[in-house]
């Protein structure tokens, strides 16, 4: 069985972050599906449209994630943040025992549903003070805690997407993706 | 008046550079124009399906751009190369003093083209023997030779990116983004 992994994208996601995201998990094998919140045609905030593979109602209907991750960017976060199916399949994911992450701005997503209490996290630096819950704001590009994953802007989107394929398969993999996409140095 | 970007998109281009490209130079207050070669609707290289803003016969009628640039992956690269329409439109940028820039497989392209005789250039590095009439194939992560602009891979897509922000806007405004991006130290 792959794993699998749900991504949720609301008008205003962050292209580069979604678009990272998805790209480098099929590259490392995981069966994505990509949920628009209404109809399937969803704009990004910088104007790119990108159709999903279903909507949010039918990606949830009776499938089971590994993880759900949030990209980042406005006001696409604020409203994955303020969906409550989209709290759900996160409370869900990591009571199943799987990983809830996302990045720049969306970890303001996993703060509303309640899963940040006493964890690490990190966001972009203009939304951290949003994290009221989590028992540190973390200036790190990516953070791992438990089963949360989060991560700080656009320029650390490969970081995150490699963390994830290295948690979510395995280290090998991550490893040869971070080589074969020419991630270099840091 | 705005820079002007043309960004072809053939079936099988590589998601996160595109994406990049198109993100990245639209952050920086360019107009970028998206064309689809058939009909508007193209599906990536890892199943993202985009919705371009244009065909390309559309996108050529009549307007000037001050760069074209090419996104890799593939089979997309190949069909850049071997579009007609796409080469006129490289040549023409480059005889009107714009720029033509292409990363990861797509410097094929401008090898087809015959723009690189003489330039020092790069690309994905199993595609870097391909471009026979360059002066120097080179293995930097971002290569400016005069009017062309060329770049490794996935990892190396927001160097690539905000380079081309530096040349057609200014370096500030690419300074500016890199740091509101993360891109980090490198």
């Amino acid at each position: 069985m792959p794993v699998r992994v749900l991504v949720p994208l609301a008008d205003g996601f962050e292209e580069i972050e979604a678009v990272t995201i998805i790209d480098v998990l099929r590259r490392g094998g995981v069966d994505v599906t990509t949920a628009s919140l209404g109809e399937r045609s969803v704009r990004g905030a910088h104007g790119i449209i990108v159709s999903a593979d279903a909507t949010l109602d039918e990606a949830i209907a009776g499938d089971a994630y590994d993880a759900v991750v949030l990209p980042g960017g406005m006001p696409g976060a604020a409203t994955l943040r303020d969906d409550s199916r989209v709290l759900a399949a996160l409370r869900q994911v990591v009571d199943a025992g799987g990983t809830a992450a996302a990045i720049c701005a969306a970890p303001i997503a996993l703060e509303a549903a309640g899963l940040l209490t006493g964890r690490r996290a990190t966001a972009y630096p203009s939304f951290r003070d949003q994290l009221v819950s989590a028992s540190e704001r973390s200036d790190a590009r990516v953070v791992e805690d438990g089963p949360i994953v989060t991560s700080a802007g656009p320029g650390t989107a490969l970081e995150f997407a490699t963390a994830l394929v290295a948690r979510l398969v395995d280290g090998d993999t991550a490893a040869a993706l971070r080589d074969g996409m020419l991630l270099g140095a840091r």
